[in-house]
């Protein structure tokens, strides 16, 4: 079985976030003043063959933690789901 | 009402990935046989005040557009969602 991991590093709550400090201060020039917060981090789409969906899970966690996650600055959230045949084939 | 989008921007289709061909290595490297392909992309997390979801979803897309991607080598997709109460007040 195939499944899509989506994996998203954030910086730690508390950890300075210049590039989102920055892209506020852009939105807030273009006169959007209603948004409150930006939070910018790293989306990571990662294609995994496995039996099944736990073990697609372990090795999304395994591979976010272990090579792109920085555990004293970031935190990561890990979702696997599974491949449809449409998209499959389509590759 | 208060809503938070979330905005991943990645490389289109076609477009080379750089630091998503340079994961795979790494993660070949490691023994990780069943990982097939790994794209990396920005992930924006932004909090919204607006009267309702479609008016959020409209920001959030005007925002992706203007700031956070470059048309002619990058795709974005926006998910809103209603932030709860809790979430608000743990603020």
């Amino acid at each position: 079985m195939r499944f899509i991991a989506r994996i998203v590093v954030e910086p730690k709550d508390g950890v300075l976030d210049p590039q989102g400090k920055a892209s506020m201060k852009v939105v807030k020039r273009l006169g959007y003043e209603f948004v409150d917060d930006i939070r910018v981090g790293k989306h990571i789409t990662v294609e995994i063959q496995a039996t099944n969906k736990k073990m697609a899970e372990k090795i999304a966690s395994e591979l976010a933690y272990k090579i792109f996650t920085n555990p004293v600055l970031e935190k990561y959230e890990v979702s696997v789901f599974e491949m449809k045949k449409a998209e499959v084939i389509e590759k």
